[in-house]
């Protein structure tokens, strides 16, 4: 099975509670537990060999991946992080690899006054190391961002800069957007995603969820140091955040962008076609619905 | 690193937020969100060849394990399940497998009324599968039921049988008692666990955790079909719930209880003994504090 088959088999064989009110399928699960917030939820793994490297990647570095990929995924929501739990499945448990993981965890966690309340650890009978972390926090109800909700007319927007992330390291040591999420949720957006499977992918998923196209600017993608157009597009692992803006609103998000580091650019425009297509400035159409970023299974 | 060595660094690692009641080191990790109740969290994962056999267990199987194990953990905090979250990482995405696994997953979380609300599939690079499950739900913060709280007095009572849990199949078909849990919590106990590596090792955590020592009447302890005292004793996977009950409050549970078809047995009294030692009726010394059960990793 490719993945886009087991996704569709796990939409239809899940079904729902109706205090869920984002299921399967978004950056984080929401749930309504009453009150004004939003209870979030989402888990993400890496694998040795296939998230990192082991001879090259140190256990402190799959760490910081590991628990940044699932804040990145609280950030697209527009959250705030609070628990998590981490389980380890590893054949070896080198004293020095685990010592290191665990504190690397615990030291990340800090930055976000995150509790590791839970886990579990397990041996594995070959040699594969299987981490996951399940991060959970909350977002007001009314500042929820979701895959869904942007409209023809809307401008594309971009944190940071794209491609390249392999190679230059920043899939490594990223640093997650959750205080520009903050910023951005339900003043300036409510449509919103993280960059994890690349530019076009991601951006097709706003589309489809959303029912629209887009074109886009290709010459403005801000590019990462040593990328090019290509990788930008589609190499995946950027973690920055993509969001819809709408056209009232995109001079006063520019004006006051408080965060002088980080690169705020508009990207494209959505246009009407409930295709999810994405087309170049030209309307050369660049990427069909349905793509798919990395691919997990040969078949 | 033995797993005794892991779980230490853990509890040495990771700092709790003060809404975290209950961090690493029970059955789930107990969040006070405000209200009546707390939010109750735990995570556990199956890995071929280790919780089961690739070749003679069904994709099914391992599914209804793999839950089942997790609302053991709901089910010994006297808690009801909620909501779940599943990864999935494995070499070939066998079709057959993976559409028996989740729909498995699916119909024991109908059963509970259990949301499967996200997950993440992943690819492994050698032929290991690891799943886990997140498993969150409530419970009544005046029922919470901890591995401490037993008091020298207290009988010790279990649910069920005990041994032969492999070789029977019971670890892959056990119905999760979280009826009973509920019927007992806060009512009849505050101090239960279930029993997973083994019950002089379960026992012995609720022992270490309450600062008391236990008698245990060996003769009493119910056995399952084909198993001796020795099985029932270490070799766990039972998933049964044993419970300090205050004498006071034995004969109601034993005239109310109203489970016909789950035994409810007095196994033992807890007697004053910091050191968590487990003695027989001649109170002979069957099992010394930090006894584990079993154990993941060679060195």
């Amino acid at each position: 099975m490719k993945e886009k088959d087991i996704h569709s088999l796990i939409f239809r064989t899940f079904s729902q509670g109706k205090n869920v009110v984002v299921g399967p399928g978004d950056d984080c699960a929401a749930i309504d537990i009453g009150g004004g917030k939003l209870f979030l939820m989402a888990v993400d793994q890496i694998v040795s060999e296939v998230h990192y490297v082991s001879g090259s990647t140190s256990a402190s570095e799959a760490a910081v991946k590991l628990i940044n990929r699932n804040l990145s995924d609280i950030a697209a929501m527009g959250g705030d992080p609070a628990f998590a739990l981490l389980t380890i499945a590893t054949k070896y448990a080198d004293s020095r690899w685990i010592t290191g993981f665990l504190r690397s965890i615990q030291k990340e966690a800090s930055k976000w006054k995150i509790s590791i309340c839970g886990g579990d650890v397990s041996s594995t009978a070959k040699d594969v190391t299987v981490c996951t972390l399940t991060i959970a926090g909350w977002v007001d109800k009314k500042r929820i961002c979701l895959r869904k909700g942007a409209e023809a007319g809307d401008f594309l927007y971009a944190t940071g800069s794209f491609g390249n992330s392999f190679n230059s390291g920043h899939h490594l040591k990223f640093v997650p957007r959750i205080e520009p999420a903050k910023f951005l949720a339900g003043k300036y957006t409510h449509c919103m995603i993280d960059v994890s499977d690349g530019l076009l992918s991601d951006a097709g998923r706003i589309c489809e969820s959303s029912k629209v196209s887009l074109v886009l600017n290709q010459s403005s993608i801000p590019l990462r140091k040593g990328a090019n157009i290509r990788s930008a597009l589609s190499e995946g692992e950027d973690y920055e955040l993509i969001f819809a803006v709408n056209p009232s609103k995109s001079a006063e998000l520019e004006r006051k962008w408080p965060f002088k580091k980080i690169k705020l650019t508009r990207i494209g425009t959505f246009v009407p076609g409930r295709k999810g297509s994405i087309f170049g400035t030209g309307m050369n159409l660049i990427s069909s619905a349905g793509r798919t970023g990395y691919e997990h299974f040969k078949s």
